[in-house]
């Protein structure tokens, strides 16, 4: 690392959003700047949409005789004061070196790394809130899983972070409960950070990225909705330590959260989004009681449908590899297939003979099920690409939501795919 | 098909070993040869190892009156008389074309298609009583899961037998257990068969192949165990229908169990044999109470670390995508991490605190973990090669058995290895 000390500016990092997901990643972060600080400045501000909440008394920082836990605090100055989001990531102490900042402005100005950890509909209204106010040599890393599919085309969070700012965004995912990361049970995620070379200096300013960021979202798509080619993007100045993959690393990875890196920002954001599909189908046959060996085939049926629609959407970047081997692609696979809510509410649907719209209102408390939503959306697409066959899988999820196939149909319905190459 | 009926023969099936996954193969085929009449002969010759047995009275063929069930009777007699092996799959009913046989030599005369289906410890006994009693130009496939490895080097089992036999033999391996895939519940399987071209024909009677089967077992060895290229191979008359892929699939692939075919035997072979020292990790993890990410981490480095294997020892046939895209690799190792016996006495050894020997004598009524030897045996072929440090997860699998490391040190022995393209 000797060679770094050369540098005369360090990274700031700024962490948008302040959920469970959001408050985990700062922690992880600012465990790790405050450990290399010969590459990050030791701050980290974390966005918080400010709001009044109560210390609750089973808090391990709840003082009946202190001003502050006798009544509504801002979130802020609660984070900011006891070390500790007692609202979304209540029992967990967090780094001093956290800053908790209500103003989205502050937070993010002077920060050479941004990292986007908010709800995915809250994305286009808080780019616009800060545009113009980042760095124009400022790199993003989108911890939001999924992606905006329609049958306009699909649009990765990165890209439209990316486009909205102006700047490069990577991609965060793998198989991560923020709950388990939080409590430091070891877990591993995925980091995608291919930003295009962009001037001639040697090294380049960010590593030495194989191929350009430019992606075709939208092959054989008459309406691309962004291109990242469209804007010009700022070349990290020479003073700052370079983002190579070694560097990005040491932001993310910890002792129980181990990171590997790809180039591959497509392919690590559609696993995070397909993943909730197959975890429904997984769930309607572990409700009709097939078996680990069914659910072990929907899932991997499930990759391969994933390696077939990266290959065929994002040809130039996703990789199959990413679907494959990495913690986005098959761990989170795994994850999903055996306990998230995906899985669970659909296999309540089976054993409870109940619509899993009617299991979502019951078991979910007002919250939606990605993986129907993400299903309808991509058989949206897929039918506009006529090649809802190409994808049985996907597409019979498709079908059962609607009520035209049963669960025990799925056997059949891949099988009328079986013959050819998946 | 139409062109196949200028064959003048059929194949004809025998299946060696009548446990309970012995038997479920052979309602399997018994069912296709029905069927495939074009191909097959109906009947399907089982070779049963004789003994005495009574018929359970709970068994749906008991009749109290009578006289084959009021007395102990030969198990090959009761297999035909009833078409139910009441000893090893009782309770499902059995195609009436599979014909029990107490003659391995009367079993296998005549027949081109030679299904293996037996305890691997009996397989050179086996091989040995049949000697020369096979068609010259027979064909195998060994269903018989793991490898034989040792510092010596390792063998597949399908070598082995071929090797015996003068024949060649194919694989079958996936996320499959006898008694789901008997009573018809769905799973995927992958067979692996692939012949050396023999002849000029065209086209060959087996297909085309991509490539020799000569498998460098051993490689950097001076003592190779065996090469297919030691016998010479008997070209399949072309009186035959010929064994290509998508004829031997015929043979195996029914609506509730899904057949992909490869040409990679090694790969096929290795994932059933390493997944069970992967799945003693797994235990350990989740005994640990570290939750599916946890588990899902171990699973894919598991993945990774066959990949590996396959790549350094048998560089040129197994591929990657064989454990990362195959029901023999990915879906085995997910059934085997999420609810085999390795697993849950692994996980149960930490739950309980007890040394995982002790765990198998209390669970398994006598029987021994594949993982544990496996794990062994694997890590004595990778001192042997000064590999250990290769493969991390195989090598704290070992270290853990030995005491010398502890289940909650597996992410910092996998770390080590971190920064080292796994």
């Amino acid at each position: 690392m000797a060679s770094l000390g050369a540098h005369k500016k360090k990274h700031k990092v700024a962490v948008i959003g302040s959920g469970n997901w959001g408050t985990t990643i700062a922690k992880v972060i600012a465990e790790n700047t405050a450990e290399h600080g010969d590459l990050f400045e030791e701050e980290v501000r974390m966005w918080v949409f400010e709001e009044e909440v109560t210390v609750p008394k089973d808090s391990p920082d709840y003082d009946p005789g202190s001003e502050l836990c006798s009544k509504p605090q801002k979130l802020t100055f609660v984070i900011n004061t006891l070390k500790e989001n007692v609202k979304y990531l209540p029992g967990v102490p967090l780094p001093k070196n956290i800053q908790a900042n209500p103003s989205i402005e502050e937070t993010v100005k002077d920060a050479t790394i941004l990292i986007f950890n908010l709800p995915h509909q809250f994305i286009s209204k808080t780019c616009d809130s800060i545009r113009g106010k980042v760095l124009p040599y400022a790199r993003g890393v989108s911890c939001i899983k999924g992606v905006d599919v329609s049958d306009q085309g699909i649009e990765l969070f990165s890209e439209s972070i990316g486009r909205k700012l102006g700047i490069y965004c990577g991609a965060l995912s793998g198989a991560n409960i923020a709950s388990e990361v939080a409590k430091e049970k070891w877990s591993e995620t995925t980091v995608a950070y291919d930003p295009p070379s962009m001037d001639s200096r040697q090294p380049t300013p960010e590593g030495s990225p194989r191929h350009s960021i430019e992606i075709n979202v939208t092959e054989g798509n008459e309406a691309p909705k962004s291109r990242h080619s469209a804007y010009k993007l700022t070349a990290l100045p020479a003073d700052y330590p370079p983002l190579s993959h070694e560097n990005m690393k040491q932001l993310f990875h910890r002792p129980y959260f181990h990171v590997r890196m790809t180039d591959d920002v497509a392919g690590v954001s559609l696993g995070g989004a397909l993943k909730n599909v197959v975890a429904l189908a997984a769930g309607w046959v572990d409700g009709l009681g097939w078996g680990d060996n069914a659910k072990a085939a929907v899932m991997r049926v499930g990759i391969m449908e994933e390696v077939k629609f990266g290959r065929l959407f994002f040809s130039d970047s996703a990789k199959p590899q990413t679907f494959t081997e990495e913690s986005c692609g098959v761990a989170d696979m795994i994850t999903s297939c055996s306990g998230g809510r995906n899985f669970r509410c659909a296999k309540l649907s089976v054993v409870k003979k109940k619509p899993i719209n009617e299991i979502e209102a019951e078991e979910l408390n007002g919250q939606k099920l990605q993986g129907t939503s993400t299903a309808y959306e991509v058989n949206e697409f897929l039918r506009s690409k006529r090649m809802e066959n190409e994808f049985p899988l996907f597409t019979s999820v498709y079908k059962i939501l609607e009520g035209k196939n049963q669960p025990q149909d799925i056997p059949w319905l891949l099988e009328g795919r079986a013959s050819a190459k998946m």
